[in-house]
């Protein structure tokens, strides 16, 4: 870590102890206690299954209006009201072809089939017998942040933005167990996942990624997944388009080529600017955004904030982010504060002293391929005007002498 | 790891591969389709804060019915449901002596006063602008597990017994920033931390780890804390008992002694043989226990399962968890599922083929700093009869032949 003050009023954290005094705002008063209501009167009972206080306003935008009925839609993480790196359970992002299937796990049954010396049929409770492992790891939608690919910026916060991302501990069966079991053909290259949906979304998984660590995911931060990530068990592929994750999983058939159904032919494609296409094109790329401040939200003071924000890839570890006050004129090196896990989410963190005049906030994450952010201009510039999938340009908040944090294409 | 089978028909993991074929049920049946009404029609409509599937069926046990009212009381995370390492933040165990106050977070303060040469108090939102760090960690209620020093077993759940401990992501405020922009006199040794509810506890911190890696927590797992948790914020002291990471924290009073509250006194003492007491025994201590097979369990068939629990300790990481399935007799160490994460909670899984006769499944663990989880009979031992906080002894579940399995005391 460099020790020196970078432009744009980016602090160093050791200089942190120096200036919060003056700069936050720590006002002088006396211990008095005002005895609010909750500190003379019993508070509520315990209870089953617990709840966040209505205070915190905590809900996920709902983007929806497809022409094909209310039931397709997503619903994307407030990444601008959350911290740390876990997206709990009831905040995660979502994106449904045909609604969310009410399964029961005593029906539902998960087949492997095709080139396969045995087929295999397996009910929940006989997967629950399986060795298991568990990771964090995050999910992007392919489409994620697709608002920042239009001509004008749209003045919203970061998580209606960019919060087709989440990560959660995930555990499960890893499919190289089940597929050990069946026992592949030699010319076995794919397996095609198809779940139990009214929309039956079909992905084929390449037999490399199958037999690394793809799982069977069962468990999602400790409990079983819920109806809207797949229950009773769902594809995981980590770090590709969430898509891929196939949910309500209900069939893996085995064989020589992609299936290219679909999801993978009509869809989730990237249009070149020569017309062709990009197929298969499934790892998320090194990206990184700043949840604070961002956009909607209004600084009240002059001062010292802490900026933080969240950097991914699907390549592997994230190994540096870096950050800028000042529209990409200069960058200082952010602090890591995750634990070295590829494939999760990094949450990022450097003090800024805002001297109330306008500043751009900039972040740019590099992974330990050495892959690099790109700019939006760059991000955009790879696919055809109509492309809009795996962009992950820099995301630009300005902030206006006012302290109005705004979204702006730089 | 070692690689021979070991006694009461532990499995090296390696070796899985050969037997899973003829002791996991995978039934061979043809992949045809059964056309379940999920299937054939759109399902439910997202929303704006998710929830689980009816059928999983999650809820906490309610250890309730103090002479005192119903808002004392906790409930326990149903540790037999879960996986992984991380409990959503809906299943985390709770303790309240005066119920769940519902705090406004524009009202509360948190004022830093006593020995310091700046008597300070900040607003929850003074707070969100300071620097952060997130860790997981585990929380452990002091009186965990006391129902296993009662002189007979009780027929419970692993989560009955066991379940006033979980994990989480939490991210807060360090509290050696606050406690340097104090500025701590010279004699301070003890920072006091008081509740804003009903019950106002209040608990007597050592200065030594104030400075450390105490923290003032904003969120949990990702969101704002939960008014059960503590909102606005809470104190959370890594490793040690629950009730010291004080919720609905409002003051931290700097002072050169410890402030013997009640609830440092009269509680959460440890009473010796010889009529004295351990007065702040804070660090909970080196544990673990199988949460599957485990207690109120059927085993439906003989052949392979994984057996699977968590291991933690207050003094640092776990570093090796043994497994008997006989009671003792023999021992075989398990494989750990969890990155090295010091005071979170660790997973380990061993495959274990059940031969259809009585079996006694138990974990033991070893913590980083050498220290080794005790037998009932001596953890028991180390207090008079009338004590049962901290204890840590080794748990054990009795496979029956008809594969019923329940708390036993050996």
């Amino acid at each position: 870590m460099k020790d020196q003050v970078a432009g744009g009023g980016l602090l160093h954290r050791r200089s942190l102890l120096k200036v919060t005094g003056a700069g936050v705002a720590a006002s002088l008063l006396a211990p008095a206690k005002a005895a609010e209501d909750w500190m003379i009167h019993a508070g509520a009972r315990q209870n089953e299954y617990g709840h966040p206080s209505a205070f915190a306003n905590l809900k996920r935008e709902q983007i929806g209006g497809h022409p094909f009925g209310a039931e397709a839609g997503s619903s994307s993480t407030p990444l601008q009201d959350l911290n740390g790196t876990i997206t709990p359970n009831s905040l995660h992002f979502e994106r449904h072809h045909s609604g969310i299937p009410d399964i029961d796990p005593g029906i539902h049954k998960l087949t492997i089939y095709g080139d396969v010396k045995r087929t295999l049929q397996f009910r929940y409770e006989d997967l629950l017998a399986y060795p298991m492992e568990t990771h964090v790891y995050f999910l992007e939608c392919s489409g994620n942040s697709f608002r920042n690919t239009l001509s004008k910026p749209l003045d919203l916060t970061a998580g209606s933005l960019n919060g087709l991302v989440s990560a959660a501990e995930w555990t499960g069966v890893p499919l190289h167990y089940l597929l050990d079991e069946a026992g592949i053909g030699p010319d076995a290259r794919w397996v095609i996942g198809e779940g139990a949906d009214a929309a039956g979304l079909t992905r084929s998984v390449p037999m490399d990624m199958a037999l690394d660590n793809v799982l069977v995911a069962m468990f999602q931060n400790g409990e079983p997944i819920r109806p809207a990530q797949g229950y009773p068990m769902r594809l995981f592929v980590p770090g590709c388009e969430g898509n891929i994750s196939v949910k309500w999983l209900q069939s893996l058939k085995v064989q020589r080529t992609a299936a290219y159904t679909r999801d993978e032919t009509s869809k989730y494609t990237d249009l070149l600017k020569d017309g062709n296409s990009e197929m298969f094109s499934l790892k998320m790329e090194v990206k990184s955004l700043v949840t604070s401040p961002s956009g909607k939200m209004k600084l009240k003071r002059k001062g010292v904030y802490e900026i933080s924000g969240l950097a991914w890839s699907g390549e592997g570890a994230i190994k540096r982010v870096e950050v800028s006050a000042d529209g990409g004129k200069s960058w200082a090196e952010a602090v890591l504060q995750s634990d070295y896990r590829p494939l999760a989410l990094t949450r990022f963190r450097i003090p800024w002293r805002w001297n109330g005049q306008k500043s751009v906030l900039q972040s740019r994450a590099v992974d330990e391929k050495g892959n690099i952010q790109p700019t939006r201009a760059a991000a955009i510039n790879r696919y055809s005007a109509a492309g809009f999938y795996h962009y992950n340009g820099i995301q630009s908040w300005e902030v206006s002498p006012q302290g109005e944090v705004r979204n702006v294409f730089v």
